[in-house]
């Protein structure tokens, strides 16, 4: 279970159907516009709404609600067999993110963030080497927490392997590949890897790929904080789709 | 006064020059390739070089620090006169940044580590309505913090009508703007304006922009961390201007 906070947040949980969301608040009084809607679009879709005071909401969160929670269950994670069912399903056009190590919670609740926004299917991170999906993840994924599925697993070399056989191209970002990132195939079906902020990508995740490609900078000793760099890498996927 | 960790961090900040830095710990016994590296560099700038334990660089900081750390002199904030000098000494190619509203100190600092790799000139803030340039911040920044200037200004819309006169581009992005950012002119001499999380832009920051932009995304409603929308802005700006 995990809430959200927010018009935006909210808003866009609402916009995938009542399946799962236990209930929102509302705060008491005279609503905006958006917030009419928002109360509107709930009771439409039959959910338990709860008009509550502003002090309530301040005491549920830290971050600005906006007069508006929204309680939902938090997706449960998928597993490999899961994933590869889903991108055989699917066929063309996948468009994955995987996570090689991303360590810091608010890190992952931004990258789960873009991936939503982005319409990335899953998000596929190891089991050992990752970030809890914690309260801050669930914070700053600002809703994507409860919108796209986490793929879990044990050995993700492997399962970039198994990807591979299913048609996926894998391609991971290095700070020192040779291809920039806007001339490198980012179309059909795709894996994006992502490592993680002090290291990178592990050996064997970079034995895994079928394209290395870096971020341009002019200060290249500096990069991105990750979040930025999957948000730049999802964009740039996103660009060369549309141009297609 | 701030303190930069990590390979990459110091890396960069040593790049500029001796300029600025108080003095560099590396810790004590055999170093890696990189870290030797470093402190022949620092030795080469005849920089202050302290050797310490691992546990006294744990105690400076909970960011994983790799070894080194860098004491540095904070740029100071630099006023509108300023940078209206700056900008008509170097005539072309201006690129610019303007946070409208970024309250959280840890988006503050990943826009400004993300502004120092992407070269921008400054990076301008309202004075009233900014996050402060905290330890987290500058931790965030990952080094971008003395590198990119700051400019507090008092009055933003003011600053930018300055800003159109001296031949600067305004571009504010906008989640409900027409044109696509890839679609909209990045090229030349332009202020890249991004608004605050909660409310976008202010209504007298866009009576100053030339154009509004918006990211596109398969899910509108979620939107993106600012961080990494300014990311995503600057890492379009910098692909336009190479294919220009």
């Amino acid at each position: 279970m995990h809430r959200i906070f927010g018009i935006n947040s909210v808003s866009a949980r609402l916009a995938l159907g009542a399946a799962g969301i236990r209930r929102i608040w509302i705060r008491e009084g005279r609503l905006s516009g958006r917030l009419e809607a928002l109360l509107r679009e709930a009771d439409s879709l039959s959910i338990a709404i709860e008009r509550v005071t502003v002090e309530a909401l301040d005491k549920m969160t830290s971050v600005t609600h906006q007069g508006v929670a929204l309680e939902a269950e938090t997706l449960a994670s998928r597993d490999e067999k899961w994933l590869i069912r889903q991108v055989t399903d699917q066929g063309d056009d996948v468009l994955l993110l995987v996570l090689d190590g991303v360590t810091d919670p608010r890190n992952l609740g931004a990258c789960l963030r873009s991936a939503a926004s982005m319409g990335v299917m899953a998000v596929v991170l190891p089991k050992d080497n990752s970030a809890p999906v914690n309260e801050a993840a669930i914070k700053t994924a600002a809703g994507g927490a409860s919108i796209v599925p986490l793929v879990s697993v044990t050995n993700l070399a492997r399962c970039l392997a198994g990807l591979k056989k299913a048609g996926i191209w894998i391609v991971g970002t290095l700070l020192e590949a040779e291809a920039r990132l806007d001339e490198t195939p980012l179309t059909g079906s795709v894996a994006i890897v992502m490592g993680s902020e002090g290291r990178g990508l592990r050996q064997n995740t970079i034995k895994q790929c079928d394209f290395l490609a870096r971020i341009p900078m002019v200060n290249e000793a500096l990069g991105f904080n990750v979040s930025v760099a999957t948000g730049i890498c999802l964009y740039e996927a996103d660009r060369q789709r549309r141009m297609a």
